[in-house]
């Protein structure tokens, strides 16, 4: 026998965005992981606090944040082979992950590593592509618009080539890439239709339009949202 | 007074996959209100269904759903009269959405007909994206890479175009549109990378390889997945 590795969506910020599914697998996983920085919090763990169980075997997955780089496979292989010894026992994993597992998430190096001789459930979660928009009130997309989604660290060239060719965008992991971007959407004359989050549905959020957000940086969870196709007024 | 009015995701199918966000407004909100078709039952209301208590009063939004026609506005202008009438009697009024209100949702159309009068807020839910990737056990998107979504309803050139530009694509809204996407697919040599999901999450979902799917149609809430950057192997 073989415990289940579950990469459980805890959803954006708000405790209350987690759904009945992944609470009633908190409630009985013996083990639970998760994400965090070489030093301090994990932003995941910090989300689901309120209903993780006294007495749960916690695994702390710490990996280096080096901007422009992805985590060195090493890290992930020693992590892997930690989570597996617990399924190998017969015990279920719980890996909490932001938002959605598998927009952008980093339990896809579990996955890669675990899935061939271990059973994997994903729990998808609320992103934070529904919770900006909602923190916004305007709608993501509708009728039948292209939405593009967008990494910060993209090159210059592509982001404005993306950007031009659909009527809505969300530009994630922003960061330390805000300056650049700033600079594409003003070239294309659309900063007028740029709005800004940071830290959605977090007591900390902030909605600000672009064009009042000092350029200096932002962290890394945050997002632009931009609307330059037909939008819902007068519909 | 006047009451609120709320945008619930109740999420793509699963009922536990609701939030705890909703689940507390549903458990108060006086009044819920929902789409359906013009005969038959509403998709957002068998969702939330095990969550919705006795003695609510139920306002059933039933629009035309004509393919290719977004819905009159008179139908709308006069189930927003019937809500509004509701909020000025100071009661909140939940309207259940499937997935997320601010993915293509018809939510928009109430919000853009009170928002002005009175207090409107979104719960943001657990999409079909989301929902569809974890159903093939596949990330989205990872790491620096460009996630489309498309309507289905796109005109052939326009999802050519889009999808050949992005590694990542999400085909919404498949329906009756399966044999031109198929086309399109074909013609990228991209068939052998896209995959099905029909009705994600609930006991009659449905996940094939593209390629073993019948061209003679699907429903209206189904899904073509397509990675041909990058993926994950060997990350």
């Amino acid at each position: 026998m073989s415990g289940t590795l579950y990469g459980l969506g805890v959803g954006p910020g708000d405790p209350d965005l987690i759904t009945l599914k992944a609470l009633k697998i908190l409630e009985r996983a013996p083990v639970i992981a998760y994400p965090a920085p070489e030093t301090g919090d994990s932003l995941a763990r910090s989300i689901a606090a309120p209903h993780i169980p006294n007495g749960r075997v916690e695994i702390v997955i710490r990996t280096p944040m080096v901007p422009g780089k992805f985590p060195a496979h090493d890290v992930y292989d020693r992590y892997a082979a930690e989570i597996e010894a617990r399924l190998d026992a017969d015990e279920d994993v719980a890996v909490l992950c932001e938002g959605d597992p598998f927009l952008y998430g980093s339990f896809m190096y579990l996955l890669s590593r675990l899935s061939a001789k271990h059973s994997v459930k994903v729990v998808p979660g609320v992103s934070s592509l529904g919770a900006c928009a909602a923190s916004v009130g305007v709608p993501l997309v509708s009728r039948n618009q292209v939405l593009t989604v967008l990494p910060g660290p993209l090159e210059e060239a592509e982001l404005e080539a993306h950007i031009q060719s659909s009527p809505a965008v969300a530009i994630m992991k922003v960061g330390r890439h805000l300056r650049k971007i700033c600079r594409v959407l003003d070239r294309l004359g659309l900063m007028e239709h740029a709005q800004y989050i940071e830290r959605a549905t977090m007591p900390e959020q902030r909605v600000l339009a672009l064009r009042d957000v000092p350029r200096d940086g932002a962290p890394y969870f945050s997002m632009i949202l931009v609307r330059h196709g037909e939008t819902e007024a007068g519909v």
